[in-house]
Formats: structure tokens, C-alpha cells, sequence
């Protein structure tokens, strides 16, 4: 790429002192007939470009209006400014192309504080505003750790198949793929519907995981990830949920439990860090914001670390590791659970743990990210390893403050016999699931992974609230514009 | 990952010879009741474990069959055999898991020559074959390379949404997404199916292109590439269609028609020397296997350059860049046209060329990756941008030998006017698309972008023919086993 970005200039300057330089991008304002802050979507930071108007024709003036896209050539000079180094004193400037700004108005691009919500509206034009510009690059900084991480360890990239006639969870509501004319569709002589008709000739589904493909693939390249989108057809308006999400779902041969836990910690710690290193001024501006986000919520609601703070102590801290059954009796003796203030209260061993319990144990009890470990068998899935115990399953889910459950994963059951009972008790279609029971007959090993929803730890890094606001796109119930 | 592959021990093997370690692997063979080839997935190259039967358990010996997964401790040595550099000694061997040594001679575990369609039927125990071992390394290593020249670059990584109401090309059969039970569809009072009562209120399919929203998103943060599936309900059964694929497309702000044409350039010969600097041993291997295959082609058939040699070209020639214009001249004066050697003969400037016209540009007439650009605009899409002459678009194709194209784009139609008579004329929905023509109305920028199919790629760096052979698991009509 030939062309300077605002982020070159702004950090390498040195070299283009006192010389004529040309950039590109929009005006975010214009102040006093002078001062042009320009931005071009690199860097959250904006270049000033100083006007002096008597060099310029009127029509280039009366046309820099906020949004309009300049290319502009002049001198680099040391800013007088404060909380800038060096700023453009412009020569030569150029409108590119139109910009109404009547019907500007009504957009997110006019500058004034809009709500989220308004923001989300107009999906498309959101890039261009300063949160989401930040939550975006950092989004696409965490996508891209993620494949370094696993490409310094020797993991190899798999995609899985979106389209597919497997569900991996044996639940989960999924979305049908067809190709039928829904006006006119094909049935047999039971009158039932002709699927063989169908595109792929059977009924498929939108994937909700990629894991048991992944497993195949990892019994021969022995270690392996996907990162693709999943889909979940399931009527949930929240802040947490979505139809269309992103999972990473790392699978190891020859891996145990431990393995998978200590593979879990290490691959988050990873790539936290690298946005703390990399995306520095994003998170700067997220951090503020999520503070003056504190400051309007009541004295015991708030967060008790800043943003980056949050961040940094994550990346320090040892996750504490806590049996499944070592934290119900925590919770069972908890202030909490016996005055009766969590609205699912603990009864006793066994109890699926709700989204509070969770939280409870991260920020309060232990202060940390936990790791939870062997879960009661029978609110885990058929594909997990049954302990000795008979009673619990090689489970482990990574719970983040603020966030819950952030990674879930497990040991898989190795052993066919085991795994095919499992399969019967749980109602999972064996004939289906042919090519997943191969995996444990030629040469079966150990081995472990986990899931992680991207938004869900984007969520983390950038303290946003609402998952709709870290995913360019969001598809949600009765909505799917753009 | 605290583990050692054989990778690892292969490569590095020096701080560990004499010492004992512990490897994990599955058997690829069993010589003389005394050698294994013991392979982990890491690597093409196996570990020959040596055991001296003397020391084991018979029941361990009579396990030690083609696909058992084992655990092997031993010393390291230099190896005595040619072709490697160390061996080990085994000292303790365990039998990781199952391995059903009948059911094994029906399946491609069996070591004998099976053929690649019968490969495919068992697409999920093909990893573990050195071919499409040396392919799924092979793909992950241009995906990473992919990413991580983007982000060198200061590209953005955008997930575009894969269900999705809009159809980027205006064209494309589709595949329809729907969370109605078939048997009871939603009717209103027409009589019409009732999409407001559907999951997401509305038609919705999966996406043929994320290049929309690609350049919403580039209108922000200036440089953005995507990397997801798309999907094409064609009922193609050839070589070259997958009903779902893997594209990459950039989208870059401020880029005109040459800027993209560099850009394409420079990323395909990074991708490429990536593969050829960190995939050396499974390309040595599928540089043989491209070798013994063109023995068994007629002679005019076999292609002039050996695998490795091809890639190395390309990434060392500059592509030879010819407007349509000029590649029409060419073709209507070669003496193939003449002869009435191309089954769709060039008739006259304005004809769609087919893949034979490519590859006799590429192949025969520049003997070089070509770069083709200013197509008529009557056979490319709507986005385009007019060119002054009105009759042509800045569109441009790169065709490699062999394939075709392998990458089609172009700069984009910036003016308003422009781009909603063309759609007018294309019969393209302006209303479904108004988020798209807002990022003409705000600071409307030229741009450009372009699209790459990711199994085209890997089909090139890995020398394998068919499609379906490039991605782990293929759909296609009729077909979406695993």
C-alpha cells in the first residue's frame, strides 16, 4: 500500500517533517473557518489540517462540511497545538465526491450525541463515528491475535461447513436452509416432504458449532481451530444474544482436561495482551467512556476497576481453578444464597448454575477469572468424558467479571463403548453421527477443546454492554437489515 | 502448549538428542516388528520410533497396527536411516485408545492407494492421509498468510453477515433461510407466505458476497477485508463449484483501478511466497505428487512447470497488465480463433470471455499471470465505475495459469447519479439497497475492492484439481454428508 494513512503520519512523522505530504479522508469538524479534523478511519486520532481561507477558492471552503472527504496536500509542521504533534497546513485541498449535507441531518453523522440504539439503526454508518470506530478495530485486533496465537502453536485453521445436516449440541433451535420454492413444495407419496427433492437432497440446517467436524479433523492434524460464524434460531431479545455469532473453537489431540484448561487461560491472556499493546488509543477512549458510563449508574452498581485496569489485572492474575462441586458448597454457605438473594437459590449438588451464581463467585468470593471443572454429567453434553466419579464429566467452563461463562470446553469421551451409551441415554441419533463415531475406532486418543464466543470477549475488551454493538452486523429477532 | 510434536522434534532436534521425551502420535506403519512411522499431524515427515520387540509386552507388539494412536517415551538418537535426522529409541509405549483393525480395511486408513473420490466419501478420516494432510496444512497456511498481510497493512477484519436480505451481485441463485416449520407456513390474507411471522420478520438468504457492507465499513475505517463463506445454489457439478465457498474481499477507500490492481498483485505474491518459505515440506511432497501426475497426461497435455517452479514464477514475474480492449485485439487476430480452435469463438469487442480465452492469454500468448482491466460494461456488475469512455467499466480480473481467474473486482461507481441510473438499467432494487447508496451521499469517496475465492487459491499452491479436495468438507447438489 502506497498511500499514508493519518496513523503512519501520526506516528512515524519524523521522516515527513517540513515536507509536502498528501492524505485522504472525512472531516469529523471544522472549526473557525480554520481548523479541519480529519479522520480516515486508521486511528481513532484525528489529523488537524489548518486552512488559512484567503488561500482557497469560496466553493472549497462553504463545502467543508462535517463528512465531506477531502484529499488534501500540504506541509507537515510541528503542532502548536496541545494533545497533537503535527499538523498539515494545507496547500492543495480536494472534494472528492458529494455530500448532502441536508439529509445529513437526519443521520448519526450529524455531531451531536446520539443514543445506541439510533447508532445500531443505521449499522452502516456507524463506522465512522468514534465508538465505533474503536470498538471495530479492537474487534478486528482480537480476531487477528486469535489466528496468531494459534498459528505460533503449531494449530492448523479449519473451516467447518456452515450449511450441514449434523447438530453438535443434540438441542439448540437451528435455522433450515432450502432451496425449495416455499410455494410449492415437493412431497413423496406419504405425502410428507420430499427432501431428496432439496438442494443437497436431504434437510439441512445452519451449523450451531463446528466442533465434531473439528474433532475429525484434529484426530489427523492433531491440532486445530475454527473460527466461523454459528447460528442460533432461538427468540432471545437480549443484550447477550444473537442468531448469527462467531465461535472459536479450538480442538487438540492427545490433550487432557488440564491441558484444555491451561490452553484456555494461556490463549485468553494472549489475546488481551496483545490489544493492550496494540490498540492503545481505542482502548484509552473506551476506558474513558466506560468510566463516565460508571458515573451515571448508583455507588454500588459500579465497576471497581477501570477498563484497562480490568484488563491488565486478567492478563496478571492466576485463573483460580474450583471444582464444580468446591463451588456449590461455596454457594451453599454463602451470605447470599441463604438470605435468599439470588433469584435461582441453591439447593444443592446437581443445580445447573445460572448466570448470577457465576458472577457471584468472580467478583465477589474469588475476585478473579474462574475456571469451573467437573460439572454433574447430566446438564453437560453426550460428547464429554465421564469421569471415574461416574457422576461427573472432564467439563470446564472460564467465567470473566462482568462477562460469566466466556469459554466452555471439555475433555471429549474417547471410549466408543462409553460414548455410544451416552448417546443412547441422551437421545442423540448414532446412524447421523456415523463419521464423529469413526473418530473413536481408528486409533482413539484423548483429546480436549472449548468454545469461545468472539462478541462475547469483545464484549470484555471493550466494555460495551450490548452485544448488538460488537458485531458490524447484528441479526437478531425480526431483524435482519443490511 | 507445553507438548512436543514431532514438528517440533524434528526441526529442533538438537537440544533434545540423548535425552528421553514423550511423543504422542497415530502408527502410519509398522516395519519388521521393529520400526514405526509414527506421525502426529504437525508434519508430513514421520518419527521412526524403534523398538526392540525383546523389551515389550506381546500384547502391546500385536496392538502396534496401521492407525493405533500411541504414547511413546525414548531416548533420542541420530538416526541411522537416510532421509532423517534423529530417531527413538522407544523405552515405553502405551496404546492410547481403540482401534478396530476389521473395520479399518473398509475405510481409507488402509494402507494401499485409494482413490481421491473414495477419499472424499470419508472426508472425515482424510486429514489423516499424507495428501490431504500436506492440503489442509497447505490451506490453513494461506489463510493465516492472508490475514496476517492485511493486518501488516492496516486493513480491518469485518464479519459482513452471512443471512442476509441483500444480494450483492443482483444476480446468483440463493439459498433461502427460514425458521418456518415447512409443513404449516404463514399465509396473510392474499394468500401469500407470511415472511413478517419468519425468525427475522423478512425474506432473508445466505450471502453470495459481503462486498456491500464491505464498503460501508471501508467508508469508515478506510482499509477492511472479509474472510467468510458464501454461497452460490447452482446446480454445478464440476470441478470448480462449491455451493459453499471461503471469500476474501478487501475493500480499500481513497484506491482507484490501479491502486487496486497493485494491491492485488502485491497481496497474491505475498500469500504465495508465504506458502513457499513456511510450507516447504508439504509442497516438496505435492510438487512430487503434481510431477508423477503429469507422467500420466499425454504429452501436450502436461503442464510446462513443476509446482514449486509455477508458484516461484509468479511470485517473481510482474503480472502483465492488458485492458480488455487490447486482449480482445489479440484474440481475434491468434491463430486459434482463426482456425476455429476455441469452442466459443471471439466474434467481436463486447463478447464475455470464457476460460479457454484466459488461459490462452495466460498460457500460451503472455505465458504469465495476467491482469485484465476496462471490461465492457454490459457484462459486469452495477457497483462498477463508469469510465469516461461510457462504455467501459473499471473492472479487472487476474488470471494464473491453470485456473483462470483467480481474482475479479474493480473500482466502485463513488457518484450518486452514476450509480442509481445503472441499477435502474440493471434492474437492481434501489430501496432494498438504500443503506448502500447512503455511502455515496456522505463524503462519497472513490474506492475499490476486489473478491478472491479461497479453495481457487489453495487449488493453485497445492497443485490438486478438484474443488472438492481443497476443503474439508465439500457441499455440493446432493451432498452435505458430514
Amino acid at each position: 500500500m502506497k498511500k499514508q494513512t493519518i496513523k503512519d503520519l501520526l506516528t512515524d512523522y519524523k521522516k515527513v517533517l517540513h515536507h509536502d505530504i498528501t492524505v485522504y479522508g472525512w472531516v469529523r469538524a471544522f472549526r473557525s473557518n480554520r481548523f479541519i479534523a480529519l479522520n480516515d478511519g486508521s486511528t481513532i486520532n484525528n489529523l488537524q489540517v489548518v486552512v488559512d481561507f484567503e488561500n482557497f477558492d469560496e466553493n472549497i471552503i462553504k463545502n467543508i462540511n462535517t463528512a465531506a472527504s477531502l484529499k488534501v496536500t500540504g506541509e507537515v509542521v510541528e503542532s502548536q497545538g496541545a494533545g497533537q504533534t503535527v499538523e498539515l497546513i494545507a496547500k492543495k485541498i480536494t472534494i472528492l465526491g458529494d455530500n448532502f449535507t441536508e439529509e445529513l441531518q437526519s443521520t448519526i453523522l450529524q455531531p451531536k450525541k446520539h443514543s445506541l440504539e439510533k447508532l445500531r439503526e443505521q449499522a452502516h454508518l456507524r463506522f465512522r463515528t468514534n465508538l465505533f470506530g474503536a470498538v471495530f478495530r479492537v474487534r478486528s485486533a482480537v480476531s487477528f491475535a486469535i489466528h496468531q496465537y494459534f498459528n505460533q502453536n503449531q494449530f492448523f485453521y479449519i473451516n467447518t461447513p456452515i450449511v450441514t445436516g449434523a447438530d453438535a449440541e443434540g438441542a439448540g433451535e437451528m435455522f433450515g436452509v432450502t432451496n425449495f420454492d416455499l410455494n410449492n413444495i415437493p412431497r413423496n407419496e406419504e405425502g410428507e416432504i420430499d427432501y431428496t427433492q432439496d438442494f443437497f437432497g436431504r434437510k439441512t440446517n445452519l451449523t450451531v458449532s463446528g466442533q465434531l467436524e473439528g474433532e475429525t479433523a484434529a484426530m489427523g492434524l492433531g491440532r486445530i481451530y475454527t473460527f466461523g460464524p454459528t447460528f442460533r434460531a432461538e427468540n432471545s431479545n437480549t443484550t447477550r444474544h444473537l442468531a448469527e455469532f462467531w465461535m472459536i473453537e479450538p480442538e487438540v489431540a492427545f490433550n487432557n482436561l488440564e491441558d484444555n484448561i491451561d490452553l484456555a487461560e494461556d490463549f485468553l491472556k494472549y489475546v488481551i495482551n496483545y490489544c493492550l499493546e496494540n490498540c492503545k488509543d481505542d482502548l484509552e477512549f473506551l476506558d474513558k467512556r466506560f468510566e463516565e458510563e460508571q458515573k451515571t449508574k448508583p455507588e454500588k452498581e459500579r465497576a471497581k476497576e477501570g477498563l484497562i485496569e480490568k484488563l491488565q489485572n486478567v492478563v496478571a492474575k492466576r485463573f483460580k481453578r474450583v471444582s464444580y462441586t468446591e463451588a456449590i458448597d461455596i454457594l451453599l454457605n454463602s451470605k447470599e444464597n441463604k438470605k435468599g438473594k439470588f433469584a435461582y437459590p441453591i439447593e444443592a449438588w446437581g443445580a445447573d448454575l445460572q448466570s448470577e451464581h457465576e458472577r457471584f463467585l468472580v467478583e465477589k468470593h474469588f475476585e478473579s477469572p474462574v475456571v469451573l471443572f467437573d460439572y454433574p454429567k447430566d446438564i453437560k453434553a453426550f460428547y464429554m468424558k465421564l469421569n471415574e466419579d461416574n457422576k461427573t464429566v472432564a467439563a470446564m467452563d472460564v467465567l470473566f467479571p462482568g462477562i460469566g461463562e466466556i469459554i466452555g470446553g471439555s475433555e471429549r469421551e474417547a471410549r466408543l463403548d462409553v460414548l455410544k451409551q451416552k448417546m443412547e441415554e441422551m437421545h442423540v441419533d448414532e446412524h447421523e453421527l456415523w463419521w464423529y463415531l469413526d473418530t473413536r475406532k481408528f486409533g482413539s486418543v484423548p483429546h480436549a477443546g472449548f468454545g469461545l464466543g468472539l462478541e462475547r470477549l469483545v464484549l470484555f475488551v471493550t466494555g460495551m454492554t450490548n452485544i448488538r454493538d460488537v458485531i458490524p452486523f447484528p441479526r437478531t429477532p425480526k431483524s435482519a437489515e443490511f
